[in-house]
């Protein structure tokens, strides 16, 4: 059967959404045509609302419906400490562990060279100005421990040492995960692991 | 940090999705708050377009924007044989093999005695009534070969029998998957090939 169009075009659009593959944008899809016209307004109504009240806070660049995030207008964080990330999602996930008490500047983004995108394309020049701010005493850089990441946060130590010499800057620990098994380990992560080795004290 | 409201409901309306766990519900909320307009609308088009369109068809419950569904309309499908699925993607995967030129029926369930979800509740009556009608020569019952889908074929199959009693009515093949090593096969599926197994010919 040729598939009818609107259903084809339906498919097509849920599968650009990430982490979905043909079959499961294929499901979602029936699932949406066969839900009731209560449950189906809801999940409608949620994403129209959320695209309408949401927008980046003017600080942090976190995603939010007050003027300024919740994180930047809490008094009890740590604002001399900034933690940088590339997306909101890592933000988010920074904050279930419930360690860290300071505050964030996400870039929406990393520096990828391959695909041509430059420290132009993301949040570093509002990162920078932040850290003019001799409020601040320590930038974490915690962008992906891959390529694009690695880049990027040497990227932006060089050009925050470059205005604010003895600013305090550090970089999210590499290695293996909690409950890792070595034997299983990947071959990177293991030699970083050992490369990135700490005294006992 | 709390989640303002509108993205945490956002993330709980996406994790109804089916395939969907919490990771993937909150990436694909951000997604699509952090999408252009242009690519937010098309899918929210697609999707209420899609709903707007498509019915089921009278005759085999297929999706459809046509008054009957393509496959039933097509003069080529043989209609003497009705293949009978419990979903529209069961029908669909079908499809893209290529092999089968019959009609379907698709009962939109399955017969569930654990969560009393009984005959009543699927296109049942629907199917009977197609298959009094003398021109329909086999009934291939196509429903999972899992528990609730082997009751399901067997209790259509008992129920058409007294209504048709020559009617030829089959059930699809079940046994290892194609490519598969007998080794890593799990013992229900091998042992379901043994006592399936064919004879040479």
């Amino acid at each position: 059967m040729e598939l009818t169009n609107k259903l084809k075009q339906l498919i097509e659009e849920i599968e650009k959404l990430p982490s979905i593959g043909p079959k499961t944008a294929e499901r979602i899809a029936l699932y949406l045509l066969s839900q009731d016209e209560r449950e189906f307004n809801a999940l409608i109504n949620s994403i129209v609302e959320a695209r309408k009240n949401l927008h980046l806070c003017p600080i942090c660049f976190n995603l939010t419906d007050r003027e300024v995030c919740e994180i930047c207008s809490n008094p009890d964080r740590d604002s001399s400490i900034i933690c940088v990330v590339e997306e909101v999602d890592d933000l988010l996930a920074i904050e279930k562990t419930g360690v860290y008490k300071g505050v964030y500047h996400v870039l929406h983004g990393d520096i990828d060279p391959i695909n041509h995108r430059g420290p132009e394309n993301i949040k570093l020049k509002e990162l920078l100005e932040r850290v003019n701010s001799l409020s601040v005493k320590e930038v974490i850089l915690a962008t992906n421990p891959d390529f694009n990441g690695d880049i990027t946060a040497t990227y932006i130590a060089k050009l925050i040492k470059s205005v604010r010499m003895n600013l305090r800057i550090t970089r999210i620990a590499v290695g293996l995960p909690k409950e890792a098994e070595i034997g299983f380990a990947d071959t990177v992560t293991l030699s970083t692991a050992i490369k990135e080795r700490k005294e006992y004290r």
